[in-house]
């Protein structure tokens, strides 16, 4: 779910902020945010900043040291900015990546500060490169939000149904009429009770979208309120879009990226690199990532997606409440004669390079050091591309702790490179 | 799940990089890592960078001039790294606080690069305030790793149960003796066929403790191993624990901090603030927040706990995988006459106030903006605050969701602060 | 899932059985089922019967001196078989249904031991009826099946679900070929790796239709594995049907039939049949069967529509193991002013009126009850029938429940009917 | 959920139904239960059925014509009795079961209409018994109950927590004080918001105990608001026990007994009894019991445990509705060598041999031919017992159901055996 807002801003800040209006601030009379309308980008930042430190009596230096295009910012990445927040990047590769759009060997930039895991991406990408590269296949694309609507009565919602299906073109029409680049493809209802949810799936070409179908669903949405006036549109999302909320629907239906990652490791590879035989591997990865996460009640049947995503979507300036159900997914292994077959499932996988954090500075750097920066083409080549890499990697992260864990190796990692300091 | 490497680092760089080494780095016949092993930190991120600018035919200029002190990060947060990821940062307060830890009004900071949200979280937290303020309750405060083991039959396995119940003092020893800050509080079998998996719960004091719990826990599985002969260890991390995967044995049995905060805000702000009453909002959280979850199939019966988490964590230097299940929780909403009543449950937010992330400049400041950097005390009491604050801020965020969606305000505040660029 | 087995029966009984093998028998060297190739239906169940008499030591007299049609039963409800169960059956009506199928006021057939269930059944249908009765309506009706495929690569995936498009024309005449009366109406793909499940559903007609559609559907994989040769054909069941286990897939999907119905209890009723008013109600409903249910990771969000569809199953000859899924839904409150709505959701009743059990004597006579028993016509109207009187005696459970409930009722119901015997 | 009803019943039927009633009772204005006020058992049930068969026009002479004492069925099984279902009963043996309780081999009644059934666990009984039989452990014994609270605000909600810890005792000795036979061991709160579910784990002895422990919850609720004035009691069921409705709370806490079995099958009982191998087996098991229950969401890691436990229920006089979680749980296989091991896992499988349906006639014969009939001592030894021989057959079943589907012959068996009806 998109946060939420209406704030009124003055066109163009007057240039000075009065002292009465700072003295109100102080005092919480007066919202942070109306710094803003007195003073430009850089200075109202500053000046903001200047009153957290009175208030607080702490020092944001650091803070106030990075350095960034704070008007543009203003209007499209966050509000009441006081600086910047500045997280290490480092990068894992070469990794070998075979899919219908990516196709190469890529370094891949990582924004963290968990130590070893960029070291242990790095490690798998390395037993992926050498056993002959990653095959990547995309298998949807499609960027879902679902309005709730409520009925009178369930022979209303049946109704409903019907005249849904009746004027699917209509409806697709208004949606489509808000966007030059995304556009309807499909509408699924669910109903409980009196309740009807429209699941409304869209392509949106390079951005990962989630603004854009919001405001074509509620364009959508209001046109079905207008025409069958016994459904009452409750709100744009009733939580079976599913946004920054792992669940099944987005599992079984997809949302943004659905992709199927694998490869196959040699003997040679498993016992060089890892030190390891294939029949653990496939031990490990059975009883911890599918019977462990089944004994748990996890949506989740993997190692640890999650870090490998978390830390793309820093460095690329992705949505990162969004790693939550980017992150889900299956590791399944097989062991073949003596080699490792390893897939990774991501049903939702939810990128863009284009919109958000991907215009900032270092953000568009980590896109363009990818070759996936900016809109690629109308079908959404780039964001293609940048997620079958973002499945590489997430499959190197999971050989590489499936493979670690086997050879009991996690804690002494975690000692040694610093990150355990009891 | 943690990340897992085992890199070996020469213990001082030798200051130069060899033209061979380079060669062989760029021909991917060296890994990138072993530039740390000639160079020093900064020098080191540099040399690697142009390398990888090289590589990619791309500039990384803005990822280059990040400055941070890349000797303490190499050992500590991150692995190959060329520079630095630049997120805004802003605020949203004044909030007021009413814990058993945190008690004031504070201005929390997020770090994120989408359009609103700040904004959004800075409207509830108004409304919040001018209702009297948020009260929060930490009700339980623990770290679980869970070990899986592997038993020959299901006779062995009912003797390895009774063996544990006999050995828990043993067994917390074991764990205990490993670390001065955590301790051992409980070990939870839990059976699948002939699998045990250990559900083993921590007191870390201010640590979030996910590195400290995995070796103590894998001391606790060397004893467990060489005392009951029976039992093969499998891997420390058996995926009930469950690390950066949300499940419901988290949502049952807490992980970090659960907490529980609530508010009541009377018809006025309701109607000042977001222009509408306590019934359109009550109705608005049931269908989406409830049903709508419970129609998908999500273990997250929330708005957008991630959104706020997300940034928060982005900001003070938290795990950012750990937004996954962190990010679990319950909104609830109830009329009492013409009042909302709200409240929000985070069973397992994950947060710490030292090691990790916290160490870092920007991400240190704005710890210390909250009063909560650095260990506190034994008990963990910084830590303990901390999470009362984004508890608050959480409350925040979905009021305000809740609330738009209500006066369907979403679509219409994307497009205004420049999110949605169709 | 379907029980499998493979048993050869001899075509005609001999009409004895030989001391020799009545010994072997008893040793447990011949197989009890080999009674029935010697000897004719009731003298087989009554030969079976002593023998178990004797090696338990136990009288088997209410078993023996049931009277079915033993050479009937033998080959199409049960094997091995030593006389019968008796259960009290119970009726509970007049309820008044408004259904496409069901019109009119009818009286619900019940088999059960739980005391209190039948008498709580009949006063919620009393309420409905006196608020008019029950708007039902049946919004999907499928059968479910679906096979699993082990595929060499997730590149082989991509092509597999390219060719599965391409040839659905062909797979469904495949499966529609083994059937008069059943037909494949969609075929959806699932993956996860290098593994493919088709769900394919299937119109049974009145039939409740797991077998015809598990027959039909192992035509459909002998006509892909010919035809594809990289997909290798692991199991006709791969538990995404899902058979016998609730699931989201079922839920979202549907499985068997999917239907809502509704009613609108005045404060007259609630306050004369329940003495409650509607707030108390829909206060019990929302925190009991929505809260609760969330809380516990239930994909259940009723009180117990189980015990309603357990007791019709087992008078009407349905599937009893087919109560798991069937009992998934919803039950959803709202107060109107003073009137309480409540509804019911049941996602996947799988019901039938030929076929399993529905021609055993007692439970063809239930059916017969109903109106709904045999064939109705091509497009299943005595199933469809049958499944809205089920669904409105799903609501009378319910509204019961809830409503005694929130007057405390509960134990001392139990307790005066007999069913508690501390 | 338990049923609920309150019926007012009059000490003594007269003897006669008047004309003037009946009449009344045909034309819905006297409910049917009237009938027992004026005619003795039998008596009564024949009048009703009559007005049955008069209201609905059709014969019901097969459930008019099963012989019950009706007299003691009124006060304990069922209301508004018509007469009986009849099921077919059949038996799987001889079983051999090693458990701590059943030892021995056995004839298991199934009472089902379901052919294939009773001969696929019986294959199943006979490979395990060639193998050596079945191991079987109990690991938890114990009965929940789920009462749900409200209080006003999270403030209230951590004192009462605290509050509870203090007086365990007493809610312990309030619920004692209603019952002989059970015994409450625990007390697990859980919170959302300001809302609290208290789990209450009973010991049952042999009963299965629903009734037993919701009267003593009722009083352990009494106690507690009179106590604690401030929490307010909203349900004695607040879904978290959860009865009726599976969920990960019963899988992780167990409800009922917990169980777990497994047996080793040799390469020539593989190859003889099922034509397969162990690799064939392991296969199915793991991509249809494991990824196929992950990928569909489900809460059920096997292949049809109901169909074995309805089959059993219905046989033994068991609650069928229990039937949904009581066939929760996973079904585990390896390979070692040549054999396979084959375990199954039920957390919540809720039995008894003495109280609601086991003292009918044929149901108590059920429970005598397997020498657990009634109560057996003070700790629930018949009923460990009978779950032991359950969970031998359900391992039973679903060794001949993997085994099967690895052999293709799933269609095949139910055509053979007529179940398949196109």
């Amino acid at each position: 779910m998109g946060a939420v807002n209406v704030w009124t801003m003055a066109e163009k800040p007057t240039g000075s902020l009065s002292k009465e209006d700072r003295q109100k601030i102080v005092e919480g009379k007066l919202g942070l945010h109306k710094i803003d309308e007195s003073l430009p980008g850089k200075e109202a930042v500053d000046a903001r900043r200047e009153i957290v430190e009175e208030l607080t009596g702490k020092k944001l230096e650091a803070i106030g040291a990075v350095q960034l295009d704070y008007d543009a910012i203003k209007n499209r990445n966050a509000e009441n900015v006081i600086g910047g927040a500045v997280i290490p990047m480092g990068i894992a590769g070469p990794i070998k990546v075979c899919g219908d759009y990516a196709n190469g060997s890529f370094y891949v930039p990582f924004a963290t500060t968990e130590g070893a895991l960029i070291a242990s991406i790095n490690r798998g990408a390395k037993a992926l490169t050498l056993s002959g590269g990653v095959q990547v296949r995309v298998i949807e694309d499609a960027m879902a939000r679902a309005p709730v609507f409520r009925l009178e009565s369930v022979k209303d919602v049946k109704e409903f149904l019907h005249w849904l299906k009746e004027h699917e073109a209509q409806i697709k029409e208004a949606a489509n009429a808000t966007t030059k680049h995304g556009e309807m493809r499909s509408i699924r209802p669910f109903v409980l009770g009196n309740n009807v949810w429209l699941r409304l799936s869209y392509h949106t070409g390079d951005a990962m979208g989630m603004n854009m179908v919001t405001i074509a669903s509620e364009a959508a949405c209001a046109y079905i309120e207008e025409s069958f006036e016994k459904a009452r549109f409750v709100a744009v999302s009733g939580n079976m879009c599913s946004d920054k909320k792992e669940s099944l629907v987005n599992n079984l239906y997809g949302r943004g990226k659905s992709i199927i990652a694998d490869a196959k490791i040699p003997e040679k590879v498993l016992s060089e690199v890892f030190g390891i035989d294939a029949e653990q591997a496939n031990d490990t990865n059975i009883r911890k990532n599918l019977l462990g996460s089944a004994r748990a009640g996890s949506l989740k049947y993997n190692g640890h997606f999650a870090n490998v995503i978390a830390a793309i979507f820093a460095a690329t300036g992705q949505d990162l409440a969004q790693v939550v159900e980017s992150s889900s997914g299956y590791t399944w292994t097989e062991v073949r004669g003596k080699e490792l077959y390893v897939s990774i499932t991501l049903p939702s996988l939810e990128v863009g390079t284009v919109g958000g954090g991907t215009g900032l500075p270092t953000q568009k750097e980590a896109l363009s050091m990818l070759g996936v920066q900016g809109p690629g083409n109308p079908s959404g080549r780039n964001s293609l591309s940048f997620a079958e890499i973002i499945a590489a990697a997430v499959l190197a992260g999971e050989l590489n702790l499936i493979c670690a864990l086997s050879s009991r190796e996690l804690g002494r990692a975690h000692s040694k490179l610093g990150r355990a300091k009891k």
